[in-house]
């Protein structure tokens, strides 16, 4: 099999999982008595919402449980490291769905925003509580009699938070409809990354691979002065990883053509908290400074041309270079520095993501 | 003290414990790093939409952990069984904050629904969310090293699940602006009801009780042929106990005075799927079904008039007395079937429940 196909029979056999985990959650739901048209709801609301991404984040729990154990799972292993993928995707599909309605967007993955839909409304609210609940159905029936359950539900509710975090740090700090650049700095633009994403998309699924093949809290590793503390570890590269992540995503809206990246970057027309804009706000003089305040944010083709030439101006490609460059040396140094012991963690978990983002261009 | 200076003193003692929570909860969000005027936002939240209902719920868990300890709590008892009524307040919180927008509410509690305070608009659904990991976060806290604390999570997370179905039958059943009565029926009220407001109500705050006092989940009664199960032995009490308070509820915005429940009902205008209609629905001939299928739901007080009419020509007052007489002397038999043992369930606990909504008239 080629490269490709690999991955579409990956992806095809991580889209089977939900299947069954969405007829479980039906069947669940209609042996409560549910009417037919509430069920009918349901269906829909976890057909349009949960499937149809790209998918990574889920299907990294199964890759990681992978790594972790040195070998393939069975048929009964990969399912339920894919039900804590599919918890992962779960929890994406509800801020989603609120964060669309929060933004007012349009369109989410090539379709109308689930609240757009005829019929659904402000019913999206209760949807989106719906599809949360159904993370903690899940892991109820499939991990409830693991010593890690509590663990589990810890680490979901934790990361669950930390997003809410930094989700409303992102609403305040940059409405799309009230400009105010003195709220924004790299400071900030940290705060709202690694909360409101980094947690959330490489933290999680992580630490849920990592209780699934049973790594545990600590352990000795020969000639360490300490116990290592593993989730401490995975944490300690995956969060400084996921804002690396999101910096190279602020950088493709500005920087990437729209072959490479897919979609035409909006972030200046939408007065984002992004990481070009808050890089260009560090290294404006006053004069490039009161340029930014009149133009950034502002729903006009000719204001977002002038922002663009003066990140230009600022080299700010430069800066995301020397950026990439050093992040990417710093993860790598951390990722060496990993013991690896039977059981423990494995440097393999951690480069496999890397090498995913790592000069990626969409 | 006189009863009502006594009523007053346990909810201040209740409301001071609110207090310390919400300090708690603010302490670790700005520990986290966030941003002062997220802290900011986060308080006005809390303080906004937590306290301020009649808290019966939430006092509810402490009166019943009292109960069954057969006692009364030292300071550090009484501080986590109130971490637990706080609990059931925030997920009530949660839901009612979401539930205001869902319904284009104006006020709640005497002041504007949140979402409609200047400058929250839709970011009050990320404030919900905040508000239902606050929960988590003090499980976690003051919880996490008990025997029960997964037993715990599992009651809040599927308490939450059951109150969400509810929420979205009684949704697609009677939405305001669409009046189709042939989706109502006692059944689809009954389903309602359990589900969005007895779980969380009554069964979730006894539940919370019962596993902080230590309470099995199954025990031996002498003379008894199996083990008693006291979780699901309450459940099969509060559940209709919840089901006749939502039914009195109904039943008081019809025929309630304006003195007796401090507001003006308006579950006909409205088009709610309230045991009025219902039971006028199942009593009604053809003749007497055109004209609710005329006049229910309209915003016209004419129309309301005509409604109101026919609930009294079906005499409906009646045939709630009749409801309410079998309905308590069934609930007074379960009660009275429970065998008290050590350490077990206490039918004081329902005969409090019982004896503050019977014949209650607000």
């Amino acid at each position: 099999m080629s490269s490709a196909e690999t991955k579409a029979a990956r992806r095809a056999k991580f889209e089977g999982a939900f299947e069954k985990i969405r007829d479980e959650l039906i069947e669940h739901f209609a042996g409560e008595g549910m009417p037919a048209e509430a069920i009918e709801w349901y269906r829909n609301n976890l057909n349009y919402n949960v499937p149809g991404g790209k998918l990574n984040r889920g299907m990294s729990v199964v890759d990681t449980v992978e790594i972790l154990k040195g070998r393939a799972l069975d048929e009964a292993e990969y399912f339920r490291a894919a039900v804590l993928g599919w918890g992962v995707e779960l929890l994406q599909a509800y801020f989603l769905v609120a964060d669309d309605m929060m933004d007012a967007s349009i369109t989410r993955r090539g379709q109308p925003c689930w609240y757009r839909v005829p019929e659904i409304g402000l019913i999206a609210i209760n949807d989106s509580f719906m599809l949360e609940a159904a993370i903690y159905r899940l892991l109820k029936v499939h991990f409830r009699r693991e010593a890690y359950y509590a663990d589990l539900l810890d680490v979901f509710h934790e990361t669950t938070y930390q997003t809410e975090m930094g989700q409303l740090v992102d609403l305040i700090t940059a409405p799309e409809d009230k400009v105010d650049l003195s709220k924004f700095s790299l400071e900030r633009h940290r705060t709202i990354v690694i909360y409101k994403t980094a947690y959330y998309s490489f933290y999680l699924p992580v630490a849920c691979a990592m209780l699934v093949a049973g790594i545990p809290e600590t352990y000795a590793v020969p000639g360490a002065p300490a116990p290592v503390r593993p989730y401490e570890v995975a944490r300690d590269i995956l969060l400084p990883l996921g804002e690396y992540f999101q910096i190279q995503d602020d950088f493709l809206d500005f920087a990437g053509t729209p072959a490479q990246i897919g979609k035409i970057g909006t972030d200046i027309v939408d007065n984002k908290c992004s990481w070009v804009v808050n890089t260009a706000i560090r290294l404006a003089s006053p004069a490039q400074r009161a340029v930014l305040d009149a133009n950034y944010g502002r729903k006009d083709a000719a204001k977002e041309a002038v922002v663009k030439a003066l990140f230009e101006e600022l080299d700010i490609r430069a800066v995301y270079a020397a950026y990439e460059e050093r992040i990417v040396g710093e993860l790598n140094t951390k990722i060496e520095e990993i013991v690896e012991v039977d059981g423990g963690l494995k440097r393999e978990v951690f480069r496999s993501f890397l090498g995913k983002i790592y000069k990626r261009s969409k």
